[in-house]
């Protein structure tokens, strides 16, 4: 069963804290494995590759096959039925509307001193997209990861995804079609981050990794960061739904049990002002649990992490959410644009009982990486702006550099820093001359 | 002396790759120490805080003196001279006003399916600064992590700079003042980047770090990313000078030698399209060096990483400076204009003769923490961005749900996601029944 708390109880802040720091997960320290990896992958590339590979993949490969052939891609993209191409499309034109309105726009302008200031955004030039393989092998992550990247205008686009035994999942095949993937390399684990960041005879290097993966991969994410760019270390996801007794609790249930049955240390929570629609919720949960197909997963993770909170108002259920931070926020609530407004931390929100989270997941238009286990207090989920990067610009006038540059000059010699100084004094200099 | 090279001889480009591989920085893998030092404050707070302090800077603090007092500061900042506080309220006004035009709008919009999406900015609530103690202890660095938090909304903004011995900068005191930093903590390494992730008795946790540091810092932030957001891990640092003859040497050897005087390892290129004012800049930098405070690391990071190319033209300068992809990038020529189109990959631009890149550190207003060894490929600068989370929206209607929920529902079944699709079905099977 999982927890009921009701806020008006005495040890209710004892109790919501333990919920908050229940620690999810236990990932395996990996990072000296992981570490040995790199170095061999740097060391000896494609041949480091292919045997890590034979390895941990049982897959047999040769520089020449590391990569997915177009007629590979071709003849597996043809074995996707109609209705699931046609999903997919669907879910890859709304994801692509959406994040073209990410696209920052470049600025320019003059200020009081007669400086010209700015700032450009170019994208990133090549991305390397990582697809775990097996159960947790997403297209619909594919085109989440590829298709912001896409937008953003990078050039180059790879994705690793291991294909233990050598099979390959057609629509994650099809899903790198739609967003304009390169090439797909069938490689996974640390050996597969390693060669995007360092590149391998038969591998160029890109600049930048995102995607989820195992602790091998979420390790050698965290190593190989600064010299690619990645994106946010992935922990145990989380559903928060708000929900008052005008809702169906099947429904809610429902909502509850998409985000419990993705992992068993994933977190599913339920606050309410109302404590009978709580029970309500409970007993739909259980009842759906009798028939689940990946009941097991799902009544797992609600048995150990979920919780029914039952709060004095709405207003105070927004707090107790902040405080969660959660990955999913749904609010199903009579007036649920007046509940954003409290919203200060949350990786996104679904408002209303006709927007079920799952939505969000596939083609709602939002992306679906979103910042987990509390990282919604920092970080954003993947955007546009993950793949492009800003140049500031600024550039002097020499009445400008009259105005600001003993400042300048002034703090240089503060910090001991005379060449900065110099180099401002010798300019200023020049302009005096100039009067005299 | 440092390296020249010609893009027209015959070796260039091995000799160029040669200079962009060049590794500049021995980082000690100081992991391991700073694995324990963050599990001791994790596990015993305010005590290990306190003795590793006196340990690492003999400094004996209580948990009333972690943190400088009110009258402390007021102390401090009286002893600034009126030319640096000016100077330094300058430099905060300017970097203000060009971080308040980096404020992300929010967004919202009904698709033609006629789901609402959509995406609101939310302020991180806590972040911490992190600045160095020593010769490292810079308050334009202050100014420029503080500000773009202060103008992000961050609630509670933290500083933690050790202070061997006790002594505090004044000039440091002062620019937190002038941000709005809450509270100075004199503590430092990696000891004081676990109480900022993790929170001690005394020192509260905050959800974001940024500033430079040295081998410790780095590897803490490291470590502790994910639990909080950070910036960057900073490298080795980088300007690429590109100027036409028609500059004087002298100004364009400063320019190069106000970043070689911060590091050994930092590395100053030029590159000119005339080998004869390449060589003139070459003697004006060592003319400089007789003379210059810090001659020594100057000398000795101009000697190791230092370089004068000389390229067929700007348009090959600047496809060049996008191969090292600077972090500063000067544009001593007559059109600089033209050529910043050129630019891909640079963390800040300075444009024209008027415009030493020393500007930018002090006063100019854009950020002068930069994507330093190389990440301007796929990272920014520091911005109000660091500070601020995007929270994406979706709502949907029964008809938009009616519209897009079957394809959610078959790439939900698809993934093996029953619950996800099932969620989708209830409400669409509501609707039918509506209609029946």
């Amino acid at each position: 069963m999982p927890v009921f708390l009701d806020s008006s109880a005495a040890d209710f802040d004892a109790a919501f804290r333990a919920l908050l720091g229940a620690k999810r997960e236990d990932a395996p320290d990996v990072d000296d494995v992981v570490a040995g990896i790199i170095a061999d992958v740097r060391a000896r590339g494609d041949a480091a590759v292919i045997e890590l590979t034979a390895k941990f993949d049982r897959l047999d490969l040769t520089p020449e096959t590391l990569a997915f052939s177009p007629e590979e891609i071709e003849a597996e993209c043809a074995r996707v039925p109609a209705e699931e191409r046609q999903a997919l499309e669907q879910a890859a034109e709304r994801i692509r509307a959406y994040h073209e309105k990410q696209m920052p726009e470049d600025a320019r302008w003059t200020d009081a001193a007669g400086a010209s200031l700015g700032w450009r955004w170019t994208p990133v030039s090549a991305a390397g997209l990582y697809v775990p393989g097996g159960l947790a092998s997403y297209p619909s992550s594919v085109l989440m990861n590829a298709i912001p990247a896409q937008v953003a205008g990078v050039e180059r686009l790879v994705i690793c995804a291991p294909t233990p035994g050598g099979k390959a999942n057609p629509l994650v095949l099809l899903a790198a079609k739609l967003a304009g993937v390169e090439t797909v390399y069938r490689i996974g684990g640390a050996q597969a981050i390693a060669a995007m960041a360092y590149g391998t005879e038969t591998i160029a290097p890109v600049d930048k990794i995102t995607g989820p993966g195992n602790a091998f991969v979420a390790a050698a994410k965290r190593r190989v960061f600064g010299r690619v760019g990645i994106d946010m270390i992935a922990g145990p996801s989380e559903i928060l739904v708000i929900a008052d007794k005008h809702n169906d609790p099947d429904w809610v249930a429902l909502d509850l049990l998409s985000q419990a049955e993705h992992d068993e240390s994933a977190q599913s929570i339920l606050v309410t002002d109302d404590a009978g629609f709580g029970r309500a919720v409970a007993a739909a949960v259980e009842k759906r649990l009798e028939t689940l197909e990946r009941r097991k997963i799902a009544g797992a993770s609600w048995r150990d992490f979920g919780a029914v909170i039952v709060a004095r108002d709405l207003d105070e259920a927004a707090a107790l959410s902040n405080r969660v931070a959660p990955e999913h926020l749904e609010l199903c609530v009579e007036y649920p644009e007046a509940l954003v407004e409290k919203v200060t931390h949350a990786g996104a929100i679904f408002l209303g009982q006709w927007t079920p989270e799952a939505i969000g997941d596939y083609v709602g238009g939002p992306n679906h990486v979103l910042p987990t286990a509390r990282s919604a207090r920092f970080s954003s989920g993947l955007s546009v702006m993950d793949f492009v990067k800003r140049t500031t610009i600024a550039r002097m006038t020499p009445e400008a550099l009259r105005a600001i540059g003993p400042a300048a000059e002034t703090l240089a010699i503060s910090e001991s820093l005379q060449a900065h100084g110099l180099s401002v004094r010798a300019r200023l200099d020049r302009l005096n001359e100039g009067e005299a």
